[in-house]
């Protein structure tokens, strides 16, 4: 992959967990110079044997602050980042912005929040990844200001896609897509705690998807739910009123009315989920068509290899078979603009489609 | 997989869907004769082509009925299939149990309400798999009758767990583990509608879980919420209380009650998630290796090929664009006595291997 070059030679960061140690990794490789600072000697230890810079107990100079995420250790650290290294541009990569840019506002010029959204099930420095950021959106405050523009050279040159918006912007996002998806999912978790315990032999996939996130640490997010309490609390507010709508209308299920409340919401949710980018949603923002194929080694690469020969770009693809069955089909998602070249193409090669969608 | 005799030689498939496809692909195997019915011929075409049977247009006798899962279909089809099936065991595999057991009670003896606890986010006949049920619970109500033991063995042989509950039960166990998740899983997807498009690309996996069944088929879900109406309104009332008092504590952090509120709603919903057994999705059927392509036509023809010369056979794959970047991620499951070999050989074909799973 190409990297835009970015104007930082020497880095230090603070706080060898994932992130922290995953930034450094990744600029080691930039032969970028890392000093590394952690409150806790073992973590910092890791970070070390895992090659990601050189330990430091001074206060040289150094371009970044890398901040923990949880609300409470951001208190006063970008004031003391700032202060400490009078020259350096200092990022923090906490969870929640609009605090910490009004708070470290003496650092004008010089300190550009960001958040990166990327993130493992595992936490620490051993967990760490040079490529954790490749192609995850990384969004950085003030991105357009000099210190920005070398910010956003550096999270580029880690395979991050910049996302510009204002601290107050992030939030409100992140209350919609994060914080208070977090907060619903802990409340329909907390209702299986009464439940008999032979009924979770019942739980499929669904409440198991639905509630997997609210296995998160409860301390790390009440600090993050508190530190953007009042656009998450406003989503809360919304989803709850779609919810006494729905129970409204299954405590009345003969009105009329009822029916319609139960589609409206259920409707609103499926294009709800389908503005998701990526697999979710593919059904309408692309042309799907089925193609049968024979269930053995080879005949997927052969009908790829196919899709390629007509200069089709696949904006998805699928595969479902079943053991045992002579036959498997392959959903082909592509531009809408594409889908007639890929039918007619596929056609005139032998291959049987057996569906669309789309 | 060892299976139970069951006393059944010929079974009729009302409903080629993904249930129905997937049992007759089972039956199959234990060349049991299956009879293919559907309202949609496509459909019905579909899974003939799959090797699940042969179609019928007459009525002769066969001793399963597979209803449909909307509520709305229910209405009068047991009737039918005990009347006209004189002789036959009939089975539903309806979502809801309470009204349709009430409704046959005239097949007394012959009628077994049941339900498998199985399914995927895409329906239809080319989703069906003859594994679908391989260690998934099927309630199965009155399964201690004469017609129930039979029932019982043929569940059995399809792989599997059978879970004897009553009608009521079955009701009220899957208003809190399928059908009130659904209903919130929808609200905070409907969220999602009116934001900024540009938001959308800062979406990560917790949002995506959450919302991912809000996909589903809006009509479908009416019908299913409406089954089981006061039960899915007591669940559902229940969790909005739970998130009425989150966004009463975030409009008051500074109150020292709002943290315990926080608190306490967090702790019990990684309480109540942990009480939920351990997985037994496809991700723990097979191991799954995450390899990064660039996004350009042939590449994944290139790592297909690649695949079939180690001579794995691909159980699933999907395919995952991030906004913006140059690569894609192409997850590759496969049986966990090929992980190693993939991983190995692909890793030796200069593949990059991102992570895994499983």
């Amino acid at each position: 992959m190409t990297t835009a070059p970015h104007p930082f030679s020497r880095v230090r960061i603070i706080g060898t967990g994932l992130l922290g140690t995953s930034v450094a990794l990744g600029l080691r490789e930039q032969a970028v110079e890392v000093d590394l600072e952690d409150s806790s000697p073992s973590r910092l230890r890791l970070a070390e044997d895992y090659g990601a810079g050189e330990s430091v107990n001074d206060d040289s100079p150094a371009p970044i602050c890398r901040r923990g995420d949880s609300a409470g250790c951001h208190r006063g650290r970008g004031h003391r980042c700032t202060d400490s290294f009078s020259d350096a541009v200092v990022i923090d990569v906490a969870s929640v912005k609009k605090n910490i840019a009004s708070e470290v506002a003496n650092g004008a010029g010089r300190f550009i929040p960001t958040h990166p959204m990327a993130g493992r099930e595992r936490g620490g420095p051993t967990a760490a990844r040079v490529d954790l950021f490749t192609g995850r959106p990384w969004v950085v405050c003030d991105a357009g200001s000099p210190a920005g523009a070398g910010v956003r050279a550096l999270v580029e040159s880690l395979g991050a896609v910049v996302v510009d918006m204002s601290p107050e912007e992030h939030d409100r996002a992140v209350a919609l897509l994060s914080h208070a998806p977090q907060a619903i999912s802990s409340a329909v978790a907390a209702e299986l705690g009464g439940a008999d315990g032979s009924w979770m032999n019942l739980a499929g996939q669904g409440v198991r998807d639905v509630t997997r996130i609210a296995g998160s640490d409860p301390e790390l997010w009440a600090q993050i739910l508190e530190g953007n309490s009042d656009f998450v609390a406003e989503r809360i507010e919304s989803i709850s009123s779609r919810l006494d709508a729905l129970a409204t209308a299954l405590r009345d299920v003969d009105n009329p009315g009822s029916r319609t409340t139960l589609h409206d919401v259920l409707q609103a949710g499926k294009a709800g989920v389908s503005s998701l980018p990526g697999k979710h949603g593919s059904a309408e923002r692309y042309a799907t068509h089925i193609v049968v194929i024979d269930d053995r080694p080879g005949q997927l690469a052969s009908l790829l290899t196919d899709v390629g020969e007509l200069g089709v770009n696949l904006e998805d693809m699928s595969l479902e078979h079943s053991p045992g069955a002579p036959v498997g089909f392959v959903e082909l998602s592509v531009a809408h603009d594409s889908a007639d070249v890929l039918r007619e193409g596929l056609d005139a090669k032998g291959w049987r489609i057996s569906g669309d969608r789309g």
